[in-house]
């Protein structure tokens, strides 16, 4: 009888202690509390600043804001193992740069190609199958691939505090999307398991395909060509072709962010008559959060210097733009679902 | 008493009613029972056809399938509109086609252009402006323009029957979606009033866009330059490219619908495992269905001779792959939210 009312109130009670914290991973810092502060002014009716359930559009940067992107892009290390893979049935590729230099194992050679050869490397590895043939070679590569620091999936080194804001948002009545620079075909065979986040609301780069009827059915058959990148101004023109709405968050952590993040943020706040116009930045409504990477122990340290993630510009504007920027170190009581490794030696 | 024990009835009974009869504007025959069929197959749990909600995705087009395109799309009417209000800022116009011929009332010589014709129209008439502007260029002309025959605002011209079975599938777990040849950011501002279907899941042609920081902040400007056309075998590419997903249900009314209608009905059923393959058209999770306009009293009547909405090729296949071929004429009992019109004179 004990047991079964202790029971009870543990029933009771739980669902109450949780919603007491939503952000558990998150420190009782200022970024959580804004974000807490945030959310439940946009959620209450009879606010001036309430946002109607349809407009609640929060949009995620995926790479070094959700998953850990050092030390090098997951994608990239996706396409070099393909190179390595594919290489058999490619002769030419022992004397063809880049695929040459990553055979041989010397990735910054590799890369000296520039964007060109970014551009070769990443149509040889993500063309000339069909989407769903691509699908599986992604899942299939996720399932055993490994980050090499941390020695676990990939889709485990994501960020916990992230996975968590996100479904808190979810929980009052957001839409939250992933708009990123990588490509949706190799995001969105994993982001729903992995963020609650489905292949409709992943925005990304991607290449060019093809409908064609064959033997076996009508098929998209991937071509070794850019569509789109979504990267920097290419976000809100992702945003806006995908999603048509102007989100109300904006999450990001480098300066391919930056201007999703002045998109969502800079819009004029209250609307005044007879033209006049008067900026707050951002206006109560509008929230703008950068992830900032610095911790070297847990996890990696960076910014205005790297070459992947590059913070510099948006790290400038943040304070301009009322942004809130998080510290990975300081704002963020775990960083992986896993525990947090030892000094990196 | 008496009479709040039948209010009660009533109330009690209604909801009943409706239950029973989730499509009242369709006639008893054949595609009504169909329709109901596969939903309540795909939707138990159990059935070796159920299909997951994630993956209950129902593509419309709009154009013919939703609204009525005749006797011109109402996009095209817009840009005609627009032609005579833009004309003073554009004196060059008097002499120059194909406004020169719009502005002169003469709309067969106008298109006498082709596609270049076309395409001047809409860059003219869709560029030059953010889309924020654009979205209330459309709204504002909505809101007066009328239906020439119908008499109605162009937003009363959708299909009850339709509506209503967007409104069934969406009750049933069904994502759904616009997959139209019409421009996405013509459709977005009302397409949510009119079906309850959001910008975010309306699928369309776009023109390019740019984004720039201005005084006013930052902006997406409409290029005059076409990004991409989702019509024919562009359908299942936007669908690729915006849902993610295979939808299995796909409703059309023309010859631009044929590839998504084989993208979303010719798959494979059951899988065997040894490489064989067994076709059945459509297997018993794939949903394919025709609009075919058959009504001049009503509406009009229409198909493989028509300029607009020519419904040829994939009226031929249809009984080949199975689709549900939908007579406006004999299948359903109202055709607008309004009482159909007198025969036209």
């Amino acid at each position: 009888m004990l047991r079964n009312l202790l029971l009870a109130a543990i029933l009771i009670l739980a669902p109450l202690t949780r919603a007491a914290d939503p952000l558990p991973s998150w420190n009782d810092t200022a970024p959580k509390k804004e974000i807490i502060a945030f959310v439940q002014e946009v959620t209450k009716e009879g606010s001036p600043f309430f946002v109607a359930p349809e407009e609640r559009i929060a949009t995620f940067d995926n790479d070094g804001t959700l998953w850990c992107e050092q030390p090098l892009y997951v994608q990239g290390v996706f396409a070099l193992d393909r190179v390595k893979e594919l290489a058999p049935g490619h002769p030419k590729w022992k004397d063809q740069e880049p695929f040459k230099s990553i055979l041989a194992g010397n990735l910054k050679e590799a890369l000296a190609g520039g964007d060109k050869a970014l551009l070769e490397l990443i149509a040889a590895t993500h063309s000339g199958m069909t989407v769903e043939a691509f699908e599986k070679i992604v899942t299939d590569w996720l399932a055993t691939a490994k980050h090499p620091r941390f020695k676990q999936p990939y889709t485990k080194c994501i960020y916990q505090p992230m996975v968590e804001l996100a479904a808190y948002l979810r929980a009052n009545g957001f839409k939250t999307y992933i708009v990123s620079g990588g490509g949706v075909e190799f995001m969105r065979p994993w982001t729903e398991k992995a963020y609650g986040i489905p292949p409709s609301q992943v925005v990304g780069s991607r290449g060019k395909t093809k409908f064609q009827m064959t033997d076996s059915g009508p098929e998209l058959f991937k071509l070794p060509e850019v569509d789109f990148i979504d990267d920097g101004p290419g976000k809100p023109i992702g945003i806006n072709q995908q999603i048509g709405r102007r989100p109300i968050i904006a999450c990001g952590n480098s300066d391919g962010d930056l201007e999703m993040l002045q998109w969502t943020t800079m819009v004029d706040w209250p609307p005044l008559s007879g033209g006049l116009r008067l900026r707050r930045d951002p206006p109560p409504n509008r929230f703008g959060l950068i992830v900032h990477h610095t911790d070297g122990i847990r996890e990696y340290a960076y910014d205005r210097n790297s070459h992947i993630g590059k913070l510099d510009k948006a790290l400038d504007e943040a304070p301009k733009r009322g942004w809130t920027v998080v510290s990975m170190k300081d704002d963020w009581k775990t960083i992986f679902p896993f525990p947090s490794p030892e000094p990196e030696k």
